[in-house]
């Protein structure tokens, strides 16, 4: 197995834990025995549990001595709820160690640096961007900023509106964008809303489809922001999901008060005006539109009042990545820099 | 030169006419000798002048004899303003004519019977998609339904705004939008807008860049749609290109009038009420959207009153091709079936 090959193992099993890791980082690992032969994989356990490295050590045993760690993320090397992972991988006596990123937190960062220094040969940069723009994504930002990473998804017409004029919405977009949506909800740690939406749509905001390859729905963190109060019977209030409301409209408190609570990794699913709150703060890390081919020519449009009042002054975006989704256009677009 | 190659030059050569030739279609012809070899190759000349065919056969002489055309359309076998195509075929003595689509035309059609009545080897449908949504796809609209072919090309923010709140738009679309835009003016037969539009950017509607391989800048009929007067001065009243000013909203009326003045291709250019009108009256064709990487949250959308009250209602397209231009997305829609 070559190197790519095993990290994108790697990846692979770090894609299964994510949104079951935070405040860790969902990390993969695979241990490759002295001839190359694949003996071990592992991903991040949720909090307090061990990290990835350990859990693929723990499969390999003795076979891993003389073999090859391939780790999305640089292995620590401090203690938190867990002993470092540069102490495992020296007593399980691997040779060498391929990451794919650094870890950018200072406090668990020169995993690289003990390891060298006790004779193994380390690597990095192996599918890197894979898992800069993958599974890490939201935690590299989390590490880099101390702010929760946000990602806005809408729903729109080509004509860029969400409702059409008498408020309707259900459906705008196809079948297969709205169970991609579903999908990537099990995946976050919070789902946010404004007060508006959950007036005007009364949304469950939870996840109703088992994540691929499990039986059991993870129901993430329901967010309510906005200073109105919320309907009695408000779908939100239900039992199924944990609900937070905020009162404020400032995306800085919102996010604050997120990493508080150790989130990570946030779907915005609108509306307007707190979409147009986050973009206007620069609060929005990642855009995913998907954009159906029909015309409504009236109804409220994806994003209001971001605080831009001339051209110049638009929020300037790249786009990331352009692909279908079924009949559907998406697009992943990030802040430019 | 394998039939596909043949087909592709032929294309090519049609490509380089469009926008000459209405209400005759941009036709191109390839002439291969009896060993394969290409010996002519010609386009529809503007009206009056020869069709491809003929000009095609005059490059290759007395080596067309047992040689095959490759036509992008069935050829004409009626009299109109020159002779049939089919005579001329003959004439040369061409053992085998392979043409990409056939010709809807009533009056035109039954080219391919007339040669294989005369003992030509005839064949069809190589490279049809190509054509059909390509050199001929406008003037196959027409011949289809009698009406102009309208291109809604529009340039706006990922929100869908077209302007900003102040009522700003230069520059939403990228340099290369713009380039590719001022490209496809110069292979239309009439550019559309609405008197809003030209109250409010007072737009020259010209074709400033001569198109590819040629010096002289030709110039779309321009026109003006709407009831009000239009500004004395306006850059539309000027001696660049000739002007048509309608005085109506009404997109059949619209159409017929083009169609009367032999226009077979029309570029809308918006604004939104009058691409609201034509897609409402289900008058648009295709869709060009760019789509530029950026938030406004504030302003105009891309299209206004296309008669669609909820969304069960809107205007249904299919996606035709995704792309990128330059840092914009360029998305192409046609109308569902």
């Amino acid at each position: 197995m070559n190197p790519d090959e095993a990290m994108a193992l790697a990846i692979a099993a770090s894609e299964r834990v994510r949104g079951t890791t935070s405040p860790n980082p969902p990390v993969g690992c695979v241990i490759l025995d002295a001839d190359g032969v694949l003996v071990g994989e592992g991903a991040t356990k949720p909090p307090g549990g061990p990290h990835a490295e350990v859990v693929a050590l723990a499969q390999a045993g003795e076979r891993a001595r003389g073999g090859t760690a391939f780790v999305t993320l640089e292995p620590c090397a401090h203690h938190g709820r867990t002993p470092p992972c540069t102490r495992a991988l020296l007593d399980a006596g691997v040779a060498r160690v391929v990451h794919a990123v650094a870890d950018p937190n200072p406090k668990a960062a020169g995993g690289a640096d003990v390891l060298r220094a006790a004779g193994v040969r380390v690597e990095s940069g192996v599918l890197a961007d894979d898992v800069e723009r993958g599974p890490l994504r939201a935690w590299l930002h989390f590490a880099r900023t101390g702010r929760p990473h946000v990602t806005w998804k809408y729903a729109a017409s080509l004509d860029g509106r969400v409702a059409a004029a008498d408020g309707t919405s259900r459906w705008i977009s196809s079948e297969e964008s709205r169970a991609e949506v579903h999908d990537f909800r099990t995946k976050v740690d919070a789902i946010m809303v404004g007060t508006g939406t959950v007036r005007a749509d009364d949304p469950r905001l939870t996840a109703r489809v088992p994540r691929r390859g499990q039986d059991v729905v993870r129901q993430p963190l329901r967010v309510v922001v906005g200073t109105s109060d919320l309907p009695p019977g408000a779908r939100v209030l239900d039992d199924e999901a944990e609900t937070l409301h905020l009162r404020t409209h400032d995306a800085d408190v919102v996010l604050g008060a997120l990493a508080a609570r150790g989130v990570v990794d946030v779907l915005l699913e609108g509306g307007p005006t707190l979409a147009g709150a986050f973009a206007g703060a620069r609060r929005i890390d990642r855009v995913l539109a998907y954009l159906a081919p029909k015309f409504l020519g009236a109804g409220p449009s994806a994003l209001a009042d971001a605080g831009v009042s001339t051209v110049t002054g638009a929020v300037a975006l790249v786009v990331e990545q352009v692909s279908m989704c079924g009949p559907d256009v998406r697009i992943s677009a990030v802040p430019a820099r």
